[in-house]
């Protein structure tokens, strides 16, 4: 098994061996380059994937082409269009490597068979989904009650060191704010810590 | 156990007599006069509700004393501020009935003795939270990409009849948008039905 999965994995639950060479069994290796597309819209999204190291978007385009980036994903972070890949529709989102990528893929038919062999793997799912779950609304909440500093400092603690990775107007454009607001809030917050 | 919550179980898994005993035994039975409060903020948020019958709402207040609604919950709904519940900090939500309503109550400490025992239901809460994601995901995808009146109709669609039971202005304040626009929405959709 892939150790920083399985590192993941026993974060959250206490797997057998069997479990884990079962889990390890029914993932693929898989390596990206940068810039390149591991799902565009219309395409069937059979595989939900998990970041072993690497940065990926997913990103919708709106009528007018403007681009909306509505999950990151770093290492130990799972990414796929979630709708696409439990309802077995075409995908409405683009998911692009940012860095040259190493990630484990695992089918919707795999991770059936996961469960229905070790159904452990349901809590382990049940859980990331409580958190992830969370995590999109508390990005509402974050949207109708924080200023944008304060969505900022909670989408670095969400995202630790990603500051470096991507770009501003990637960052700028996830929050919901202009890149020159962007600059404007990372200056005063340097000006505080250094002052 | 109760029915409701049996059929709802059973659409999702196939338990056992006892997993259904189990859970039935976990759950306690509670009903609300309309406009009292479940939840308020600063509460902590020990419970989860599934309605049985009835129609409740959850929100936020902003700074500014506005309300946004960000769950209505009928019939075979659980409801809760998930964040609080799950991470054990005060509630930020107020939960409230908009209708008499009669719920099922399940404790965290509870919930935890059910999946400790009855395993199963991990699939359950799992599938669940899985549709609750994908539509959480959604409605911000919908913000971006949809009109008012596409994001009404999928409003109807995610919580069917509820129409005749929740006022108009409540409506219009979960989709973003004014009373006055909600009206004039339901009017156009009306006329074309008619034409």
């Amino acid at each position: 098994m892939n150790p920083i999965l399985e590192k993941h994995i026993k974060k959250y639950i206490q797997p057998s061996e069997e479990d884990i060479s079962l889990f390890s069994s029914l993932v693929t290796f898989q390596t990206v380059t940068a810039k390149s597309f591991l799902l565009e819209p219309g395409n069937s999204s059979k595989n939900e994937f998990f970041v072993v190291k690497g940065c990926l978007k997913a990103y919708y385009l709106d009528s007018k082409g403007a681009r909306h980036i509505i999950q990151f994903a770093i290492e130990n972070w799972w990414v796929s269009d979630f709708e696409a890949f439990y309802k077995n529709t075409p995908s409405t989102l683009y998911i692009e490597a940012i860095e040259d990528s190493t990630l484990l893929t695992l089918s919707y038919e795999n991770k059936e068979i996961l469960f229905l062999k070790s159904p452990i793997f349901e809590r382990y799912f049940r859980i990331l989904l409580t958190n992830a779950f969370i995590g999109v609304r508390k990005r509402i909440l974050s949207s109708l009650q924080k200023d944008a500093t304060e969505r900022y400092l909670e989408f670095c603690n969400v995202y630790p060191s990603i500051e470096h990775r991507v770009q501003n107007n990637h960052i700028a454009n996830y929050l919901g704010i202009s890149p020159e607001s962007l600059c404007r809030i990372k200056r005063a917050l340097k000006n505080n810590l250094t002052n």
